[in-house]
């Protein structure tokens, strides 16, 4: 039961991966199966926020899920070992973001008739993840109060490219200097359409409204 | 006084950036300046910790700071204000680390002949950053309660690379599950002989530890 897959990625030998990544979208559209690209620095939450909202979701969708990690296989034994889900561990072998074709070694090992829904957590990184389109239909990334509300300011690629942004651990907003709406704003500066949700994955709280978002999302991409 | 130079760094042409990085430490040691590599991901307080630690030693050595960062000059503007020390912000034009030719093109705007120490704040990340030598005598890093203990489990290259762990946020250990003692087991596995200094930068706890620290090092660089 604890164990999992663990898969080592190789590097990519495609030169154009915006193209390579358009590919990898019409094929898993063409298969039903919609891919969310879940990012944020090291230790925003992405692994409890993931383990509460498929909770909520496992008995409305086929799930599967894919830890991208340097090292390491804690986060897939954790998802598995608290939702049953299946989930596989990707190794990037010191790669700092996850590529198309890199994405695509990982979808390789998951049974895609099986499922509607493929999360994919990236590499902790709020830099070079942002850079590479996955083949994700949505990009939605993880922000923890603890790190600063100043974040989109500094990291602008990342708040660009993200249709969703969940700002994490906001039972601890009290002990930090962070400002929600000053974030927003900031956020808004990157990606004015960017949706964003305040959580805590700890207590729960958001997360039917990060649930709520993913079904709506997996709907439409089936039906259109 | 609150304008900082900003310098837009550009990418290197060297090849080998160990060879490079050599070259410059040899540099830096014959004119008796001490560079420190200070890492971390995003929001672990990196710019915070500076300040306090800055404070305590900008009566026994003269320092300048530089604040790599993808875009803004908030770091920069923010040390200068607090502590009057000179600041310039670095800007890395969209790259995820600094190499030593990146790192010569901040230091060729410090006047190195005023100054024992040099203090680079990288770019907020665990991943590409541990990949490049920046000529620094030493690296440290910080990791702060908030992003968790298993940090070193899953980025080993950074906690491999440093010399020095301060673990940040200490205050509010309460609110999160961190465990100190199994922070430092997992540091040690990385790199046995590296220094952990808990702090909180907020409240200054431990920052006479990192300001000690610190000053017996550009000590016995400038007198070996």
């Amino acid at each position: 039961m604890d164990e999992v897959k663990v898969i080592e990625i190789k590097k990519s030998v495609f030169a154009d991966n915006d193209e390579d990544a358009s590919k990898l979208r019409k094929e898993l559209k063409d298969k039903g199966v919609y891919l969310l690209n879940l990012m944020s620095s090291p230790g925003a939450g992405k692994t409890t926020t993931l383990i509460g909202t498929l909770q909520r979701i496992k008995d409305k969708l086929r799930v599967a899920v894919m830890e991208a990690d340097i090292d390491s296989d804690v986060d897939a034994v954790k998802i598995r070992k608290a939702t049953g889900i299946p989930s596989i561990q990707l190794h990037t072998g010191g790669m700092c973001h996850l590529d198309a074709e890199m994405t695509r070694q990982g979808l390789d090992n998951v049974a895609l008739s099986e499922v509607d829904l493929v999360i994919l957590e990236n590499v902790g990184n709020l830099v070079c993840p942002a850079e590479f389109d996955t083949g994700a239909v949505r990009n939605a990334m993880i922000l923890s109060v603890p790190e600063g509300d100043d974040k989109p300011l500094k990291y602008p690629l990342m708040f660009s490219v993200c249709d969703l942004v969940l700002v994490n651990k906001v039972d601890v907003m009290p002990y930090f200097d962070f400002d929600l709406d000053k974030c927003r704003e900031y956020v808004r500066m990157r990606n004015p359409k960017a949706r964003i949700i305040p959580i805590c994955a700890k207590t729960g709280e958001g997360l039917d409204d990060f649930a709520d978002w993913l079904l709506a999302e997996v709907k439409a991409w089936k039906q259109n």
